[in-house]
């Protein structure tokens, strides 16, 4: 397990000089690190981040760049959609359970009008315009769209629905498939935030990792030890330590022990998602949760994926293939082991996937005059896929999808000749995840141990938390939660001991 | 969380006296438990066995007594079947996975025979009897059944079927579904084993609970602190503590934090799995896996089960009704959301449940002439048990399954009247479960810790860790892993420090 040394905490007694020293000491500089960082030091704490990569950003600055936030935000208003935080609620509470963290979520969706306001102040532009296509992430003039299913069964039968993902203004970005590898909408929300903990005096270290934590006699943890060129460098936290490393997607051996689902799926985020802030946590007896949860894209297009079933090995569907694509994906690894088929016509794949198209991944793997034919050639179970398509096509002549509840508008019956996409297999090894377990906080922060009380001074948020999408993922769920429960524990962090 | 008191070790510096003492402190006297107490007494080691409850057994006394077992066994031998101890590993790996634990798994299966004969030698009776039909527990006079699907699909394709349950025999037990509240062949063995411990002057306490580990400066585990009628015992541990104390059913807020599609379904087990032994083992930085994981039971009378078709809220079969029932929970439970039905035609449910038969959960909840109001009385999608009822007929008529491969003699097409019960609703709240994460352990029982490092002095055994039914679990996987692998805990921890 041990990928560069113990994670063991250190005791103080064992320090015998602080390289340095600061009120709050941030580890890391994603979303969750610079919205502690900002808090901690606008409340006047000497604030100290310490970031392993060689600059800011983490896998949040990679990211697509939505912020989940509703119940009636500015943007939400100018595109003409009504929400209130209750109904915000009501949603995200099915959509992210079993299990879902109601306290957070509650405070989520109260705050959630002057979070985004918030954003705006800092200086992150958002484009007043509705994207209403299916999509991952809509082409780069667009600023809100739905993220989640929202508008989708069985979500819209719970909840009115209404787009909830806020994305940074970026003009150029995406608009065929995610933007991968490029720069995204991320870090233009990450570049305002980090502008603005710099206008605050905060000090942060690249390229120093952070190894242990340094705990007192009485439990307390007063430090940690990093790591810079090699070199050991030990630094004092005068008030507390806010933990906002990122997952462990990087880490196969925790995959093995808490996810095995995971293993040999790409990586969404960076190297540093290796989960050992997790791990420094729980050497010291925090508690961890729901680590068998991720949430996984697969490179699909999505106007494609929308007018395709998708089936298993069975050549059954489960799941309407109209909800977010995310969800689809979730459904995918977490009970069909991640293997499945997008079934299509090739009528409505020319509608999806016009000539000229720049669409990655979707290219039919298989085409075939006959679902005999499909079946054989995707090694579904004989007759599977036949009495499938004779099922949907009964019912979508009709408008009708009494099964999974597709909306009427993307229901058609399919006939000859058709495609399929062989999703998951080595072939189209598309998945790319991350994890979404981590260490136990309340909204403040605090790093909750096997006792279920606070340690005092740690703190932690993002994705080395169990944080708002507990089980169930929404797009802008998880930057939405590290950069506001990122604030939070770094208010807490902030108050003098 | 906490539920007695806090679980955090307390410091060796903080213990001013001892109350007692012994070289192998065990704790809890359920199989895992008198594993070690016998094989540490054995090695010379004073062995003192703490116990919660008012007397010994645990989970391990109140189960259907299946010890799985193979690679030749003399039992097997006899009622005239083959086995190798590779062919035994290579079912174990593809049934206990995804990501079996291999280690567990290689030497369980080369020592198997010896295992047996060690039970046979401590005292326990086998009748050298084979019963062949689907059952969750053959009736008392059977000593050898399947008991993890190895004759089903997709098993019998992957390793030559052996039946590999064996059974301590209870005369008159069983025989119409599961025992449930009678003391069951669980308590046949663990009656012998305790006798064997008790010849060996293993010391034991009952009605003494363990609350936390004591932990030198150094790391290493001196001792326990444990509460008896209200008052603390310090107990000290010359050479090691095991930890043997069950899983976590009992505990809401760990199942909440880790297994949160179990809230709600019944216990598997005793009182005392509460999880505690696992979180007094975090508390000094022990790392946990597959936390997730569980199995449940439902109480379906197996020669219905397998005539029925089993669907879910969309009418589709998931798995093959003909695998050991208890795969068909786990289906259930995991890919489900605990919501299934089993349907089948009054005919079979006449050969299946002949006038007469005692068996518990085999009335249908709905009977029908149609299969559309069927699917109106379950709530199931419209069409979609006609679909799938079509689909089966067709290839039943062929005696072939290609969806699931369910064994021919078992398939029969379906005609009117129906019926159907229903599976995990609030009506029929039949699932009853115990988990199967837990500790990090290597075959020789040391607890590992989040850098991957043994905690000196610390073992553990049985559902306090992760053991050979990682993920998936057969009957008798988890009593068989319990006393194995609580054996080699007890020799590990006897050694001389």
């Amino acid at each position: 397990m041990p990928i560069q040394g113990s994670v063991r905490a250190r005791t103080a007694r064992e320090v015998r000089s602080w390289d340095m020293a600061a009120d709050v000491v941030v580890v890391g500089f994603g979303g969750a690190g610079v919205g502690a960082a900002v808090e901690a030091a606008s409340r006047g704490a000497e604030t100290l981040v310490l970031e392993r990569a060689g600059g800011p950003g983490g896998a949040s600055g990679l990211s697509g760049g939505y912020v989940y936030a509703g119940g009636g935000t500015s943007l939400q208003k100018a595109c003409g959609f009504e929400d209130t935080p209750e109904n915000m609620y009501n949603f995200l509470v099915a959509a992210t359970g079993p299990n879902p963290n109601t306290d957070k979520l509650r405070l989520y969706c109260e705050e959630s009008v002057s979070y985004f306001d918030w954003l705006v102040s800092m200086g992150v532009p958002y484009a007043q315009k509705f994207y209403s296509e299916p999509t991952w992430q809509p082409p780069g003039e667009y600023g809100l769209v739905y993220s989640g299913g929202e508008n989708a069964y069985p979500w819209n039968e719970i909840a009115t629905p209404a787009p909830r993902a806020h994305i940074a203004h970026m003009p150029g970005f995406g608009g065929s498939g995610r933007g991968s590898g490029e720069a995204g909408p991320g870090s233009v929300v990450l570049k305002h935030l980090i502008a603005a903990a710099e206008k605050l005096n905060v000090r942060h270290h690249y390229d120093m990792r952070v190894d242990r934590l340094v705990e007192a006699d009485d439990g307390r943890i007063v430090g940690v030890v990093a790591a810079r060129y090699g070199e050991e460098v030990t630094v004092r936290a005068r008030r507390g330590v806010v933990l906002a490393a990122g997952g462990f997607m990087n880490n196969d051996d925790m995959k093995r022990q808490h996810a095995p689902h995971l293993l040999g799926a790409n990586l969404v985020g960076t190297e540093g998602d290796d989960g050992r802030a997790i791990r420094m946590a729980q050497s010291v007896g925090a508690a961890v949760q729901l680590m068998d949860k991720a949430e996984c894209a697969f490179g699909l297009h999505a106007p494609l994926l929308v007018r395709s079933m998708i089936v298993n090995l069975q050549g059954q569907r489960f799941v309407n293939e109209d909800t977010y694509p995310g969800r689809v994906g979730q459904a995918i690894l977490m009970r069909q082991n991640r293997r499945a088929f997008a079934v299509f016509d090739l009528e409505s794949h020319e509608v999806a996937v016009p000539a000229g198209t720049t669409a990655r991944r979707a290219e039919p793997t298989w085409v075939a005059e006959t679902l005999a034919e499909l079946e054989q050639l995707a090694g579904i179970a004989e007759g599977g896929l036949e009495s499938s398509v004779g099922y949907y096509n009964k019912y979508a002549a009709e408008g009708r999808d009494p099964m999974f509840r597709k909306n009427p508008k993307w229901l058609k019956p399919l006939h000859a000749p058709f495609g399929a996409i062989d999703i998951g297999s080595d072939v189209f090894s598309s998945f790319s995840c991350f994890t979404l377990g981590g260490l136990v906080t309340p909204p403040s922060g605090e790093v909750i141990d096997v006792d279920g009380d606070p340690i005092p001074g740690l703190y932690a948020a993002g994705r080395t938390v169990s944080g708002i999408p507990a089980s169930g993922y929404l797009s802008g769920s998880s930057l939405g939660d590290s950069i506001f429960f990122g604030r939070k524990a770094g208010i807490s962090a902030a108050a003098p001991a």
